[in-house]
């Protein structure tokens, strides 16, 4: 293995390794074809097989139910901002969302030109420092769903529970889907963009309960209704091969490393080792509020932007990269998903507590 | 070089074996920088200077004058069905299409869900064999742009000439972009899905005006709306980086290769060789009629089904693969795009004559 740096980076984020390296040969000869992977038609069998087990494996580590459909489409999690309204809600239809970050934020803007939204929650007026609790917001009556980020990335909070309601939960899990266990039959659609859990950016996963494909107006562009994607087992138009391709190999890394189960064990353990620096100084301050911590995003600060400047500029030197906060809140991020490595935030561990001793405020 | 096979599918296709390499080797370690190119951030200086150098040669190599954007969406050029008029029609706007196959057929169904679409041409009952002359159709006199497919892939035709009219033109160049030079200042609009002259699947391209920006309604979905993405230069979301990084790898490869001229005159030749075949014999059959023979795709029928049969799993058997015709028309067809070599064709024609020997009708 070349140097690698620790890439903190929040997505385009770090994949394992051994993916990499799978995809560098498969890349010039798939399978001893004598043609490369991203060169086989979609639909010759070779490739089908490849859609085909990326497909089945995420079924298996998330036990996705036999009625749920699994989608690879494309236009980024944001494009699925319009596409859940635009698909299940008719006019005049409402939706309860929860206003917990700027992933959130944009979604409702796009929900609002298909229906009737009801913001349940926001907690925009504090900087989006936490995710509400259970008690803290009620459901509208007649929502035909809730719909909530899991995980916000730039705020560097999640849902440590998943919210309980007798309606159908909708959630934009880019940022922390394959984390944790969670129960899919209680959703009715779960997407996530690839590049921080998954794979690399271009592919974006909808799991869609297959009562819900037919809600769709046929006023509707054919290419926005998931119903399209659904009965051609994503094969309606070429699909982001390469990204169907490299979330397949992630899938069988996250398999080998024990599935979900341990996945969830040790970002439990490698968060657990920032957020015990960040309680242990005054030092460095966490963004959100303690119950609302994310396990896949550590946003802090430190006493000034000047030690924050000095600090992310020292790491970049000390091989670890990507720690600048995101432009909307500034100061520092650590993202810590699946594939990055616990030998990673030990490094870090260890440089935030010699900087802090080596630059007092 | 591993023995590679000589590709002939039509998309995803053939791309050159050195970018290819070159792609084998970012994805572990890009620039020596210890993070494989799919990790890097999108927002990275380094992306961003991968994005936009494809963006610059592009520009250099198809020519587009200064008041062109050029943009990488998601979603194939499927999306652009739908999403041209989205954003170019208002409400009881005209616009005219030349139906010439599949695709066109495909983009008139999408356009009438946004306006008054005047189908100019239908080429439909001869099975999509040609395409029109310029003097078989009349343009609407308020017709907001003409649309055509340049190249219609399943049946191997091509506007050998780019249609005259004074009114703005609308093309899907997916199959044939940077095959020829062509005069964009004649364009509104172009697209292109990637998988077959440009690179991997997963990025389609459009090269729009920038005057026509401002036409679309603010009910549209802020992701369908093209100024998005121009506004941001294609960094509003995280764009599908592998695919912009492998396309802007085949446009250096393209330069270093004489850039489009050579191209097409490589093309012509490539292409010459094939129908040569063809018209020299009653055993092959081009399914084109010959002043609308295209240059990317050469679909031709055997005297039965079962000796096209034979004639596929024997070109396969000697390297050659994805010879087999689209389902809708069956046959034979040969996609010989940009960075198809000429050497397989020639070995194609050498097997076909031989076929033909071997095989009497």
């Amino acid at each position: 293995m070349p140097d690698r740096v620790y890439n903190f980076s929040a997505g385009p984020a770090t994949l394992p390794y051994e993916v990499l390296q799978q995809a560098s040969k498969d890349i010039t000869n798939f399978k001893d074809l004598g043609i490369g992977l991203v060169e086989i038609s979609h639909r010759s069998k070779e490739f089908m097989a490849v859609a085909d087990t990326t497909s089945q494996l995420l079924r298996e580590l998330m036990d996705i139910p036999d009625n749920y459909k699994i989608l690879f489409l494309q236009g980024g999690a944001s494009s699925q901002f319009f596409m859940v309204p635009m698909n299940l809600l008719g006019r005049n239809k409402k939706a309860s969302y929860l206003n917990t970050g700027t992933w959130a934020k944009k979604s409702i803007k796009e929900a609002k030109l298909f229906g009737d939204i009801d913001v349940a929650y926001s907690s925009e007026e504090s900087n989006f420092n936490h995710v509400p609790a259970q008690d803290q917001y009620t459901v509208a009556d007649d929502a035909e769903y809730l719909y909530f980020v899991s995980n916000n990335t730039i705020y560097g909070t999640q849902f440590r529970q998943i919210p309980e309601t007798d309606k159908m939960l909708v959630s934009d899990m880019s940022s922390d889907i394959l984390s944790r266990k969670i129960d899919v039959s209680k959703f009715g659609l779960i997407f996530a963009g690839a590049q921080k859990n998954l794979g690399p950016a271009g592919v974006t996963i909808v799991i869609i309960r297959d009562d819900l494909l037919d809600r769709v107006s046929d006023q509707v562009p054919t290419m926005l209704q998931y119903k399209t994607h659904a009965e051609k087992d994503s094969m309606f138009n070429t699909p982001p091969c390469f990204c169907i391709y490299a979330v397949g190999e992630v899938l069988k890394w996250l398999k080998n490393q024990g599935g979900v189960e341990a996945m969830e064990r040790r970002n439990e353990e490698k968060a657990a080792l920032l957020y015990d620096v960040i309680d242990s100084t005054e030092y460095y301050r966490g963004h959100a509020l303690p119950e609302s911590r994310s396990l896949m995003n550590v946003s802090f600060n430190l006493p000034s932007a000047e030690l924050e400047q000095k600090f992310i500029a020292e790491a970049l030197a000390a091989g670890m990269s990507g720690l600048k906060g995101h432009r909307s809140i500034g100061g520092c991020r650590a993202s810590i998903y699946n594939a990055f490595p616990r030998k990673g935030v030990e490094e870090l561990v260890n440089f935030m507590k010699n900087f802090a001793r080596q630059n007092p405020e």
